[in-house]
């Protein structure tokens, strides 16, 4: 039994309506097991950015700071007019990533035996199918952005006297490589002590460098077998032999693009679950953002038509890596498996002879099934 | 009837192999239509590495400018020892598409009907799908690389009082970013009229120049139907409704990565042809590069294994942009396809109850069929 305090961010679009039945979950776990959860709701992305002026204010980056965790939603919309435009709502994720230095973001891709047949790859192909990406989520090609101007770091557009252009700098230090490398062989040995480095070392000077590290840090852990995979072959074996994977290491902009793809051993993006940690550990456990790793999707939004479970499964994590409460982790887990046993399927996975229920529905079943 | 003259660069592994087989169609070519093709071969990759001193030779390059086209076949295999490890095989590729100028890097992916259940994805996903993916093939990250120590444009590892940092630089000018989407567009006429743009505009400076180029040039074709697409979302819907997609337009490394992962829709990496075209034109035709989008595969090497066929579509696609040899294009294509109905299969799509061949009888059999 214990008090938790977790900020709420629902952000955008259908951001709101999984978040809210993340939340319902959580309520029906601190029931169950009889723990207190605080939650502190705050704006986000394109609602934050016509509420407050900035897609994440200074206030609510201090709310998250105090809290144990973050369950987050999903950031993405047009503002309305006479909003600034200037300000994007995705301003909001990079500032919790870079501000609160969630450097290790886990997306763990482990399809539900029910739904194989609902993925566009063969049922015989998914078998097995069990694996993480450990993406490095504050550094590479994404961070110029924030600080533009920076000295030979910059990320802008420009004119020229032949045009515009623009600029993007990808960046990586040893250090910031080798701390996702350690989080990656760590986990590793928790599982099938296998891990896959993706870099496009044939090309760039970032991923020499990347290839380099991991070879010095893979000495450390000689009970881990360590392979390099090309980005390119990568996005390949991830669809022709996934099973063969355990924990995959790779930069940011790569990460973001394979576990996209990934979502699809899952059948859909609305299945996978995401952590981001960083170093700081809290009273009860380490400090984390959680969040489904789907957008926002505004073309089904306030329709009752989202999947939940990447928010659910989000919330599971947070049970885990941030209040060190396994066995309720496990126990959202369990129910989530149960509703899909059962035959339960929000659209995105909807197949022929199965039930097909909306987001809130499927977010009480989960909850009742806890 | 005509005189032709085309480069031969095998490279390494089995490059040499499957453009063998490639020079065998195209013969049969030349003595079925009467024309009189003439073959310079030259070395690149680590095999000039080794015999010439760099991955490409100067006198190698002035023979590829004074050819119709070139039919490359594969680089990058560990040099011997004793070798200037410094130099890299994928040097030869890079100062191909460079020097030369081929910008537009053209990979369509259409699997054959026969092969539909060899795919790792569902057959009834991949129906009807017919694609081709348009590459910026000259700007980008891939490039710094070449020019190390360019001030502004940085692809590099440095020494700092905190350990080793590595840099990339990602940049397009509005011409080459226009260029490229002009090709797409182009090729989309002659195709389904629509066009999606793959960006990752939430993130990049380049990519919101990149949008904003590509909405200025669709606005001159109007006939054609233009979708943004961001890059995770893409490898996403790849899988996921592949058939949706007629032309793909993007930069390098996005199409470097999204075309390994459509091969698989074509059910392996051995069936996909490219064709790298510039802006110069020939006596006959485009002047163009053209290679299997395959590596060179060092594990299954002088083993009769590889499969010849991307090879050999790529010569039927050299006939069609640089000779301007429709009807033998199609030929070479229908040909293929006879051998694949036959039942015929190298390793990498063989399925039961198919008879499978090596490189060289998969070759002959093509070439007999023209
Ligand atoms: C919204 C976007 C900036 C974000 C990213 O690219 O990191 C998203 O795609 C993700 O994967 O969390
Ligand atoms: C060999 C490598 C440098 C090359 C690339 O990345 O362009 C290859 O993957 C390709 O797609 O042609």
């Amino acid at each position: 039994m214990g008090n938790y305090t977790i900020t709420v961010l629902p952000g955008d679009g259908i951001g709101r309506e999984v978040t809210d039945q993340a939340v319902r979950v959580l309520q029906a776990i601190a029931s169950r097991y009889g723990h207190s959860f605080t939650f502190h709701h705050a704006l986000v992305g394109g609602a934050a950015i016509e509420a407050e002026g900035d897609a994440i204010s200074d206030a609510t980056m201090e709310q998250c700071q105090r809290s144990d965790a973050i369950l987050f939603g999903a950031v993405g919309v047009p503002t309305k007019p006479g909003t600034n435009q200037q300000i994007k709502p995705e301003r909001s994720l990079f500032r919790l990533r870079k501000g609160l230095e969630f450097f290790a973001n886990l997306r763990p891709v482990r399809p539900f035996k029910a739904l194989l047949n609902a993925s566009s790859i063969k049922p015989e192909v998914l078998q097995g199918t069990d694996l993480i990406v450990v993406r490095e989520l504050t550094g590479g090609l994404y961070y110029g952005h924030m600080e533009p101007g920076i000295p030979g770091k910059p990320s802008e557009i420009r004119e020229t006297d032949k045009g515009y252009e623009a600029i993007d700098t990808l960046l990586y230090t040893e250090g910031e490589i080798e701390r996702i490398v350690r989080t990656a062989f760590d986990i590793a040995r928790g599982r099938q002590k296998k891990v896959t480095s993706v870099d496009k070392a044939n090309v760039l000077s970032s991923s020499v460098l990347w290839r380099r590290v991991v070879d010095r840090v893979a000495a450390d852990y000689p009970d881990i077998a360590t392979e390099h995979l090309l980005v390119d072959a990568c996005a390949m074996h991830l669809i022709r032999r996934p099973s063969n994977f355990d924990v995959i290491v790779t930069e940011n902009l790569f990460g973001d693009i394979l576990t996209d793809e990934a979502s699809m051993l899952a059948s859909s993006m609305g299945m996978l679950p995401s952590a981001s940690l960083g170093t700081r550990k809290t009273e009860h456990g380490i400090f984390g953002l959680y969040e489904p790793i789907h957008g926002s999707a505004p073309d089904i939004a306030g329709q009752d038509k989202a999947n939940p479970i990447a928010a659910i499964l989000s919330a599971a994590m947070l049970l885990r890596h941030s209040l060190s409460l396994p066995r309720e982790a496990e126990a959202v887990e369990a129910a989530v498996e149960a509703c899909i046993n059962e035959g339960y399927r929000t659209e995105d996975i909807q197949e022929e002879g199965k039930k097909k229920v909306g987001t809130q529905e499927m977010g009480q079943r989960i909850a009742a099934a806890v």
